[in-house]
Formats: structure tokens, sequence, C-alpha cells
């Protein structure tokens, strides 16, 4: 539908929400007439939220996760265990491991995955900060978290020649059958690594 | 979840976000997340256009629909018949309506229906400058477009009471059986009045 609008402003407003993730011209639409009822103050703190984010954001020169500081809340945290580091692609997967509260060490955020599908190299991505990072810190462990596809795997690998030498122990998170999953929706290759990667069972899950 | 974020900046944004209808934390990040990866002039186009959507919209001095002038280009487009008025809720039906590339008339958006569990009542919404436009200028018909709601019936009534010594036809769009619809799934009110009021078959739909 070639849709017309009363307002220049109105079409430029909306095509600014077109551009977000699974946004269409109807769910812009909503927004900016849910936008028009509000008051001005409420509009240009939205606005503002968003240009203020863009131009004041960090990135943390340690580990790469967003900050609002030089050096994130997390690697600056002393009650954290900085001998072991867990690499993961970008920065919702930190917070999805946080959520965990399972662990306490810090991370490294690479912003991305090795793809030369899409131009993405071992250069572009924060590789050599990690190698620098484990060589010139006291490191013990590295937790390797990136996606099971095989770009995922593929960066696993590359770091992995990478740090062989290093002589420190390199993780993968364990593959399984997920909690709450039943057998029978479960991938093959998922459910025989989890026979031969079986773990002791003492009455608990 | 009581997700921690990283960042206070991306915590604000986050939040203005989820003010939006249909918007949850997850969707909020993926927004946000998105908007970081752009350049900071696409950011701050976006910023802006809503502040200045908000700064500067009028509102049409006849119609009350939005526009960038003061009267609205539908107003004030010659070819329009002003005799005919469509009276709608809100400025979306007006795009609804336009898109059918059916009416050729003006419209007169009330900001609402009557409902006084809301607190709506006549005087809230532009009832009376449609009292007023109807008596100062050459007006032969109102259409009543408005939700088949209890609010939409009592609006519709009201408008009805108001304008009926006007000595103008008032017509409400015809209820029937929707294009499409099989009429094992239509109502019982609307089977009804569709049969009542049944047009006359010329071999076309």
């Amino acid at each position: 539908m070639n849709q017309q609008y009363p307002s220049k402003l109105l079409e430029r407003a909306i095509n600014e929400f077109t551009k977000l993730p699974g946004v269409g011209r109807k769910t812009a639409l909503r927004f900016v007439l849910h936008l028009l009822r509000q008051d001005i103050d409420s509009v240009e703190s939205f606005g503002n939220s968003l240009i203020q984010l863009k131009n004041d954001i960090k990135y943390c020169q340690i580990c790469h996760n967003i900050s609002d500081t030089d050096v994130c809340q997390i690697c600056s945290n002393p009650n954290r265990d900085s001998s072991i580091v867990c690499v993961v692609e970008n920065i919702r997967d930190v917070m999805i491991i946080e959520s965990t509260q399972q662990f306490r060490g810090l991370y490294h955020v690479l912003g991305g995955v090795i793809s030369p599908m899409d131009g993405i190299g071992p250069n572009n991505i924060k590789i050599n900060s990690l190698i620098e990072r484990v060589n010139n810190n006291e490191i013990k462990e590295v937790i390797l978290a990136l996606s099971t596809t095989m770009e995922g795997d593929t960066t696993n690998f590359f770091i992995y020649r990478k740090l062989e030498s290093a002589n420190i122990k390199i993780s993968t998170l364990s593959r399984g059958v997920s909690i709450g999953d039943e057998l029978e929706y479960t991938d093959e290759i998922t459910l025989g690594r989890s026979i031969v990667n079986r773990t002791q069972f003492n009455g608990q899950i």
C-alpha cells in the first residue's frame, strides 16, 4: 500500500522508526502517534537519550563491553576472579551470562565472529587484544562462549590455535540436553555429545 | 528477570523505548544495540526527527487532522467535495479511509469518542467545532465513521441529536458481511443487518 501521510514531519519520523529491526510502517505509525500524545518534555527526553547514548557511550578498554567509564564495572570489580576470562560475541551475551549469576570471572567481547562471507576476518574483531590480554596478565582459563554456528566454531578454533602455546586452560560451554527439553526433540549431535560427556548423578538436577 | 545493564546511558535509552506500545525490555535492547551500530549522524537524525515532529507539528484549523500547515492538504484541495464531511475518531482513520481512494469529501477528526469511564465528555473532543462547521458552511452530508463500540455509538447519537435540526443528511458506514468472510463466522447482528439492508445485485461484487 502506497500510504499518503498528511505531514512530512510525520512521514520522516515514521521512516526513522522503520529502520529499527522488525518495525514495519504500521508499527512505526503506532509509535509516532503514541509519541504525539505525550508532552514535549517526554519526547525531548526520548530523542535526547538516543543522541546522548550514541555520543557518550564508552567501551571498556579491557573487555570492550559497553560502559559509562573507561574501565567497566565488571573489570573494575575487585571481587571478581580476574584469572578467568569468558570470550563472547557481543554485549548482549555478557548480559545473558550475568543474569545466570553463575560466573564470577571477567569477559572479553569480540564484537562479532570470523565470517569470511560477510567480510569479517580475525583483524576486524577483538582477537588480538584477547591474545595480548592473556599474554600480559595472570590468566589461568579462557572460556569460549560463542554461538555453535560454523562462524562461531571457526572463531573458537582460531583463538584456540593462537592460545595453544600460552599454557592456560581453554574450555567451551558444555553441550547437552536443555533443561525442560524432551529427548524426542533433541537433535542427534547434541544428544550424542550429552551421552559421551555424561555427568555423575548425585540425586539432584 | 532483574536485568543489570552495563551502562546508565544504555539503561535510560532502553527505558525510553519500553514506553512505546508493545515494546518490552528485550525488544528495546535490540533497538538500542541496533542504533549503537549506526553512525552518529543517523542516530542524531532519528532523535531530532522525533523532537522536531512534536515541536513543529500542526493540526488543521478546519478538520483537526495532523498537518504541516495551518490548513491541511485535504481541506485546501479545491478538487475535493467540501459539502460532505466524514467524522472520524483519529488521524489514523483518515489515513485508512484515504487509502481506499473511495472518498472525495473532507474529514473532521474528533480526537476520541465520548467515554464517561475514561472521563472523556463531549467537550473534550472536537464536537463543538463540528457543529459550528456544519452551521457556518454549505455542508450537505455528514458521514459518521466511528468505531462500532458502545462509545462510538454514544458519540454517533450525541452528534446526531446536535445536528438533527440542521437539515442535512446524516449517514453512517454500511454494516455487513466483510468481503472474503465466510457466513459461518459472521456474528448474528451483522448478518441480520446485512439481510435487512441487502443491496441490488447486478452481476458484480
